[in-house]
Parts: structure tokens; C-alpha cells; sequence
């Protein structure tokens, strides 16, 4: 009985989200703002990849990110210190964002005046992918120590995403059971169409290819060379 | 106006699974099973840590592994091939596992005969250390390659655990911004009592303590030498 009661709520409120998120992404059309959501386990290295991104890039766009968490500010003193504006946003022990959180997020940036918004959400491979949170592309990263087994278990959060990063490729030797092959098919049997990238935040292997992509979908989204 | 019925939603149904899960404790203590909630992100190694206490425990204990996943059976085939009753319960998206369906998953195994059942609970921070289960004991799994400052952004799931395995210790030489002693101050600040210990899967270490801890805590509930 208790998980009857469950699902109809979230059919409720996830109906309600995906119009609040449509509504949102006409609003960053028009702003000419790209917002990207971009989603990982915890500790698969969404911080450290901002912060070489933000590096990289800061010079090219206006940007800014916002990082999502239950109750912390590591990720944003990180962020800030990098060089970009950071806002962060606690969910109170919320397990992902929603449209709401975001365009609340969105309106306290001030992000009006920038290109390029990344959104950090929270460390989940499960949450996050069932609630649009109105952003115009998503990405996640997976990290070679989880194993090339994800896309198996984690089946929606792959089929939403329009880029997958397969990150730590630098430790490929170490968690020799990964296969890039392997991870390659799996991530095909939920979604034949993602931009799949292996990179290492560590190294900066592959940053050229995830910057390419990110800066082609700015581009396209905002109607203007970044 | 989203967020306020998603809390309200969530307050009740949380108040009627703590009920449940009171209920299901007490039936464990009057059929003498011991049962452990074993929670991590995905890919830190739950299955790998299981196969291997598997083939240590199998001949002392009568035990059983209930896996739980999203959409796949991955998990359940190899604990089988460990040698270990095994049922794999599919929660058809769900992000955790309530005391419903863990009783449930208890009855269809047949889990009365047992003297050890472990629950492997979907891979995820967040939601799992919310909804209590029914189990005796919570345990959690951190590997290395996430990073030592876990337990400062998911504070619940560290809260809530009667033991902390840092698993992946293999691969320290690797991660070396991973520091033992911090995460042991990372861990203290949300839980002064738990159990913590360091071990690798794939080499063996630290697991006559982990199974050490285990048996004794199996002993204990269930009221005789195992």
C-alpha cells in the first residue's frame, strides 16, 4: 500500500516538473543561456572535470556554475576558486533537483548575463534521471572504478544523456576489468545516439573533445559564436 | 508548491515505514535471522566484498543475499555462482528499498531457515539511508577512488551506518589525495561509534575484521554460537 501511494505522487509531481522544465527552457532560449545538467555518482570527479572545463574556458564564455548538495559547500569554494562564479544550492537531503530548484537557482545566479550555466547535481545515478530540471542538454560522467557495467544498472540516467564522460582513464591499468569496448556496447544498448568521451580530469586526456562538444552545443543553443 | 507536497508526501510515508520496519525487526529477533543493509554508490564494490564473504562464511553460517536492483540481474547470477542463496529484487526504478519490499523479498526467499541474510541495497548516498529497511544492522561500503570528503556531502548515509568499509584500499598508491586519516575525521564528525575498516576486495586485506565484526554482531541477535 505504501508503494501505491508512492508512485501516484510521483507520477503527479513528475508531470508537473516536466512542464515547469519546458517552460524553463523556452525562458534560456530566449535569454540565450545553454544550461547544462550534468550528473554522476558520488565521487566519479564532476568537480575536478568543472574545474579544468572552467580553466579551459573561461575566457572564451560567460559562465558560471551551480553546484547542488545536501548540505555542504566543498564543491563551490572549489568552483569559485577556479575562477568562475559559483552559487550553491543545498536540497535539504532532496536527492536530486527539480525545474523549480533550478529556475530558483537560475534567478538568485543572476544568470541572465551568461553563456554557459553548468549544473552540478547531486551525486546519484538514479534520482537525477527521472526529474527534468529544464536544462537544454545532459551529460554525466562515469568513472573507470565503477566498472563498465553501469549502463546495465543504471539504464535511464544513460538513455536521458546527450554525452557520457568516462572519466579516471588515467587509472585504466589499475581496474584492468574495465573495457572500453565493453562500456562502449553497454551505453549503445540504452542509447545509440550519446557523444561517448573518455577523458581524464587528472591528465587532461580527451578535454579537447568534451570542450569541442560543449562549446558546438553553446553555439547552437545561444545562436552566436561563444 | 512542488517541493512543499514532495516533503509532506514524504514525512508520511517515512513515518508509516518506520512502523514497518520496528514490526519486521522484531519478527528477525524472534526467528533468530540476522539481517544487514548493505549500502554504497554504484561501482564501489558491494558485490565483490559480498562474493568474497561469501566464500569465507558459507560453511560456518546459513546464509542468503538479497540483491537489489533497478533492471537487471547481473548481481544475483554472480552471488549465486559465489555459492550463496540469492534473489534479485527489481524495484522497477525505485531508488532505495522501504521495509515492504524488503519483507517481501525476505518471505519469498524463504529467509526463516537462515541464520544471515544480506540485503544489498540499490547503489545510491542519498535515498537508501532515509527509508529504514527492517535490517538489525546498516553497514556502508566508501571506496578509495571516490574521495575522502564523502562523508561531509552525504551526511545521512554516514549517520545512520553501525559500520563504514573503505574498500579499493589497493588502489591508495593511485588516488593518493585520499588520505586514511581524514576520512576517519570525515566519518567521526557524523558518527563517533561506528565500526570502521579498511579492506580490499580484490587482495583479501582487512577482511578478518570485517567478518570478525560480522559474526560477532550475528552471534549476538541471534542468541547462540553460529
Amino acid at each position: 500500500m505504501s508503494d501505491y501511494r508512492i508512485i501516484e505522487v510521483k507520477q503527479d509531481v513528475l508531470a508537473d516538473n516536466d512542464r515547469a522544465a519546458e517552460a524553463l527552457r523556452r525562458e534560456l532560449k530566449d535569454q540565450k543561456t545553454f544550461l547544462l545538467n550534468l550528473m554522476s555518482s558520488p565521487g566519479a570527479g564532476k568537480t575536478t572535470t568543472l574545474v579544468r572545463t572552467i580553466m579551459d574556458l573561461k575566457d572564451r564564455v560567460r559562465m558560471g556554475v551551480m553546484e547542488a548538495d545536501i548540505d555542504s559547500d566543498v564543491d563551490a569554494r572549489t568552483i569559485a576558486n577556479a575562477g568562475a562564479k559559483a552559487i550553491q544550492l543545498h536540497t535539504g537531503g532532496m536527492c536530486h533537483l527539480d525545474a523549480a530548484m533550478t529556475r530558483q537557482g537560475l534567478m538568485e545566479f543572476g544568470a541572465a548575463d551568461m553563456d554557459l550555466v553548468i549544473l552540478e547535481n547531486v551525486g546519484n545515478l538514479v534520482c537525477p534521471a527521472e526529474f527534468d530540471t529544464g536544462a537544454v542538454k545532459n551529460a554525466m560522467i562515469l568513472s573507470v572504478p565503477e566498472g563498465d557495467d553501469k549502463p546495465l544498472k543504471y539504464p535511464l540516467m544513460f538513455e536521458i544523456c546527450d554525452a557520457v564522460l568516462i572519466n579516471k582513464c588515467d587509472t585504466l591499468s589499475v581496474f584492468d576489468d574495465f573495457s572500453r569496448e565493453r562500456v562502449v556496447q553497454n551505453i549503445r544498448l540504452r542509447n545509440p545516439r550519446c557523444e561517448i568521451i573518455f577523458l581524464s580530469a587528472k591528465t587532461g586526456e580527451g578535454f579537447q573533445a568534451w570542450e569541442d562538444w560543449l562549446m558546438a552545443q553553446v553555439t547552437a543553443h545561444n545562436g552566436k559564436e561563444a
